[in-house]
């Protein structure tokens, strides 16, 4: 058995980010669909939300770099 | 048990971003199925979530070709 | 314990695209269901969508034959 | 089979945060999307969600540090 | 293969209580947003659940410095 198993750790830190993207931009255009008037005020929140969850993604891509290299 | 367990990372980080993706579409099928002529608002922001969900997963991709090759 | 693990890689990555597509194509069934005249709008977006996903799975194939006989 | 094991911690701690991040936002939005005058109302609680839920993954990521360099 | 595995306990204990942070909060947010006034009774029950759910986290996390350090 060979290869690297570092990488599975950024893997398993992508699931939740990308579910949260998802959940966050399903509401959005939902919310768009339903009052396209509001998408001014729903904006500035689906990117908030976008940016907090992922982050954590981020910080998985970065300690995979520290895991790898150093 | 031989083989290389490298491909299982991009394997998990592939998981949330499809599942993302097909929140997305799911949501942008269902808001044009309620409202048709919203289409035109709903495309730039399904496209716009697909893109920030796939990222994660092409981020999988690259980091295999790193731990594969490096 | 004997077997190849590669094929775990490819195994894991066909969990979102799966679970996406039947998302997607749930919510193409919705959409016919209550308004059958918007079929011809949907049907488009519902493609788009089963293909973004299910590129993802297709990439952890093109890798299966690369860990494999590389 | 080389590579850091260490990673796959942070990296599974950080898929529920994220998850539940996408959950509180998509509430957030879709209870704006409903009603924008509860916005004063709802942010605070969407923060405070997100912060609470925050917290574990930011605990995984410290005890990465820990586990790693100690 | 280096690195430590006792990170991994913890961080798929961290997995529920986070989904469960998540759906506490947005099912308030979604409370507070059908009905702003009942705020009030429903802060408490939201933060007893998040407590509650919490806990087991919390625990991962004593259990961690016990057998990292123990």
């Amino acid at each position: 058995m060979t290869g690297d198993i570092t990488l599975l750790g950024y893997g398993v830190s992508a699931i939740g980010p990308a579910i949260a993207v998802g959940l966050i931009f399903a509401a959005y255009i939902n919310g768009v669909a339903r009052q396209p008037e509001a998408q001014g005020k729903l904006q500035p929140i689906a990117i908030l939300g976008f940016a907090l969850a992922e982050a954590l993604a981020i910080f998985g891509l970065v300690l995979f770099f520290i895991a790898f290299f150093v």
